[in-house]
């Protein structure tokens, strides 16, 4: 790595601290420079926009959450095994403090279902990537059959979000320490109701 | 109604449009009397700081949650039924129009999940107020004894809240046709299985 890049790694850094705890869109480059002694110009001079840095902390927070939640995953063997290891990987990572204020891209979801724009853009293209990835890992259930007749994919994914987004709301707003187990007992009974009896 | 109170209205109901696009933090007294084509002074005038502004504007939404989601549960019978006009209602608040980027106070909820201070606390006081009222309107299902030997009402509050936070991804953010239907699908799943056999 050149010291130019490395500089960029070193702002890359601090951005997405900043981001996880202010939001997005509370992440400034002016903010920027003062916490890290720069010149806004320095970071104009190495992200050009707002919305390039955005998007490049959009970038290192998605490769967390495929470092913590889906290689994990995909190391685990095809099946149910793979879905829990998912869904048990990514409430680690929700209820974690690998970073300050939580997932950077979990986090900017709500804010951004009514901007259009190329962070909206990137957000919904990581986003659906993880749909069809848990869809493909529904189909290798779906293989072994053991699912019940009339299982719907799209049905059991939006639980399986709504889960993830309820424990975010427990957990970090009403910081409840039960609500890891409640998450882990209703995605049990969605797994056990999926199930052929 | 004097002048000064007409004012400040005709200021925060622009408020609350800003923040459930932009969100609250997108709502700044710089680009509200640029938007209004007043002074800024005059704005701090009427608000003091930004919190005030923002705290009012969250008093506002709240209200509006009140009305198109709590009053008609109220008006509706105790039990089940009571339940179920919640979460209808609650649902068409989530999904409709009334406010042009969604619940202003829903929407702020994960940007202020590690954000302490006036802010925080308000949203927190409102939400808590509205675990308890559902709380209490389980407890009115409860006494019908309809309900499941070991049901937890806790339980069933988080998944509920899991529900409608799916569907609020699903609707606003991957802009799913399908989401409102499935969401009333999964509630309609979560009392079967919370009502005895």
């Amino acid at each position: 790595m050149g010291k130019g890049e490395e500089t960029k790694s070193v702002i890359l850094n601090r951005a997405v601290q900043i981001a996880s705890k202010e939001g997005l869109d509370g992440l400034t480059i002016g903010t920027l420079a003062e916490d890290l002694n720069m010149s806004k110009s320095g970071i104009f001079g190495k992200f050009q926009s707002k919305e390039t840095l955005q998007i490049e902390v959009l970038k290192v927070g998605s490769e967390m959450f495929r470092r913590n939640v889906i290689y994990p995953a995909l190391k685990s063997e095809p099946g149910l095994k793979r879905i829990r290891t998912l869904f048990a990987a990514w409430l680690d990572w929700v209820g974690g403090d690998a970073l300050p204020g939580g997932c950077v891209v979990l986090g900017s979801l709500s804010n951004y279902d009514d901007k259009p724009g190329v962070v909206r853009d990137y957000l919904l293209k990581v986003e659906l990537e993880l749909l069809r990835l848990i869809e493909r890992f529904l189909s290798e259930v779906k293989e072994s059959k053991i699912l019940k007749p009339g299982f719907k994919s799209d049905l059991f994914i939006q639980e399986l979000w709504g889960i993830v987004l309820g424990f975010q709301l427990y957990h970090r707003f009403f910081q409840d320490a039960k609500s890891k187990a409640r998450a882990k007992a209703s995605f049990e009974e969605l797994i056990q109701r999926s199930l052929a009896q």
